[in-house]
């Protein structure tokens, strides 16, 4: 079989397209901000890609099959840009798989004339915060002037170990070899589990770099729900904590 | 070398063709059933699957080698259908392996013009159950009542990791790639061992659904024999137990 | 590159060769064996296999490097039956790799039509034996009578793991794949270390299979060496035992 | 995508260009190496080396992505002997990348028609040393003499496990398959950490070699203040172990 393969459902013919690609990864931060874009704008299916460098796997929902996949989905904006996104359930699993899918991914958004990537992404800061910032890194410097008044935020040498994944990947492989510039997005999370709070600030700044209006609020009760369960947990350790301190000293 | 070899013996005409995988896996109760009507059917081999995705590896018997390998078999019913076995030593070994032998069958499935796939499999409950259920899985969801009708359940969310391997790959990639739609018949094992009751409980199931009379009574016998096994084991560890506990207030 | 890189020195005629493989592996002693005949034989060098299926690496003698390998010898011996020896640095280290390998050898092999092939092995039994067996396993039953003359044993069921890696695949896919036919002879071994005495029994039994005569003085000579070291640590161990005795209770 | 791909910047005409190759290693003595002889002779990019072997990841330097990469770089000596340099973020991370960047590398260098190739790396020891020593391996005997004027030492059976990696392999494939002689050059390291006091021995060597003027400085005050912090390191430890000492007795 072919490595990757592609079936296509539709061919649209989109108009200076920004590209959009939220994977699985730290915190689910990518994945949670696309599905949520995809879902709330109704976005149409482009492709699936089935692909060997994906598990060898199928989900079942009520009892029905679903090999493993990603996908691409576009939306007409009526605006100035069109709206490609990539999705899925897992990035390739092995390094090789990586470059692959990711590079094949390009030429298909080379195809539709893409002139801008957007990569999702969480950053794992090892605990739990109030309010989660959104880091950027760029492939040209020019971006950076339009992300920071979208609230992104630029801090020297973060994250110090690079972008390892899909999300650095189509801004490298694209910058070196496709020649389409772009940014990665990061939301701060704790990356303990699939957290709607780092994704709920990206969700907020993708709004304004693509000048979308998105309703906020199911992604704001998400968080909400978070935060009640964390406050929760957070009491019960206190309380379990007294409980033992006075034992202690019983 | 090719990365599959296919050795043919022979090229059977086929009537509507259904067509059933059991390699081995959780419990291998794959395996068991599908060596099971392999053999009580007395069906003829079509072909050997030798593949540097299996072990590098030959077992001996009687002191012959026997390079490792997968093989098909078929069956002239004289009815509707019939049918064409997957069996064999191994799975692929690796994640490429898994896609690749699972495609490299189904190409195979559609030259003989296969219209239904099941794959069979364990499904792990961690404990010995008295009466092991069969679950299923379909990728199309009109064949869900023919498989309750021969008993096989259908329990939303279960398995709920999905399915790994063949039996998954099989179904998924015969839905998406070749339009040849199927289920999964998992049988109840506690998983700890080669499990002959949850694979007894497949065989009852496919008799059925393939409309097949096969006589149950060897593999009742082997049930038997593992009941009386674990029953034994059980009251042994009864028994130490209570004797410990007369020591440990002796 | 190709995955395995051939340089041919010599290809000589040879009249109905029979071929030999002797990689490293249990206790070495396929490899010590192969080195041996090779040596004493003065064998002539075929060709280099470098393959990135070996490890990346070069050896250093005498501050030279020595690119890791593996090479085919012959032997015109004037008799009915030439010979063609494997013998090298490492076997393949993947699965891909030990298939790749051995069918690239096979290839060659059938080229100077050699009927006949017998690996060699160690079969590691986990303790130092006086006098180590030399079991068999063939790929075709006729082979049996012919290597028991030679005082080779067949244990039923033994060794019940099957044979892994060269040693197994040369002779499975040599009858499935290639129509040659064969033998694997394994000497027992600890299996602890470099072992002379498990290859001493194989070089014994092979000069008779081969109707060569070789001079075992050589090897006498190492196997008796092994004798007096673990004869030493013996002693040692008891004595210090002993000892350890004594203080126990001085 | 290929698996290897070389984006060519500049297609220099050398005159019997000398290679030297520096990848990360043991104590990143060969990079530093190759790092400060490409910035103190300004030597210009040939190309960049993209590969799925390397790790799907990109580095941030000030918010900008860069793309893990190796890179060839020239300079024209106006001497005898161009230079080719090899540098980079990564070797290849599995057995089959060393192989192919390896042998890539070489054709490449075979066009340049480089007639000595010098490989760097260090040489773990276990402890920080005074002064290094240079040591060498060589793929022709030949080349010993010269390297010994150098200051090289070649020191009979080390290192005992050969020489693994990019380092090992340049030169084993460059005198098999390409007919190109050379010499590995080791620096002893620690191996503890990033070394520029192995790295300054092997780049003082290598002037010599290669008959280049080198401004040292930086070098030097580079392994000075390394010094400084170990023999800072050491007599913390010391004064840590006296009072402990103390302590213990007080």
């Amino acid at each position: 079989m072919e490595k990757i393969i592609i079936k296509t459902y539709e061919e649209p013919e989109l108009k200076d397209p920004i590209f959009v690609g939220g994977l699985p990864g730290i915190g689910n931060v990518g994945k949670i901000t696309a599905d949520y874009f995809i879902d709330k704008l109704k976005m149409k299916k482009i492709a699936d890609i089935y692909s060997e460098y994906l598990p060898p796997q199928v989900f079942i929902n009520n009892s029905i099959v679903h090999l493993v996949r990603d996908s691409l989905y576009y939306k007409k904006t009526g605006k100035k840009n069109d709206l490609i996104f990539l999705a899925g359930d897992f990035q390739g699993t092995t390094q090789e798989g990586q470059y692959e899918l990711s590079y094949k991914t390009l030429e298909l958004l080379k195809k539709y004339n893409v002139s801008k990537i957007y990569t999702l992404g969480g950053y794992s800061i090892g605990k739990i915060v109030e309010k989660p910032k959104v880091l950027g890194a760029v492939s040209d410097i020019k971006i950076i002037k339009t992300l920071e008044k979208a609230g992104v935020e630029f801090s020297d040498g973060e994250p110090n170990g690079g972008i390892v994944g899909s999300a650095g990947l189509l801004l490298g492989l694209g910058k070196e070899l496709f020649n389409i510039d772009g940014a990665c997005l990061m939301g701060e999370t704790s990356g303990y589990f699939a957290d709607p709070k780092g994704a709920r600030e990206i969700i907020n700044a993708l709004t304004k770099i693509l000048k979308i209006r998105i309703n906020l609020k199911d992604i704001d009760e998400k968080t909400k729900q978070l935060e009640e369960i964390t406050e929760k947990m957070k009491q019960e350790t206190q309380n379990k904590t007294s409980k033992e301190d006075l034992n202690y000293f019983g």
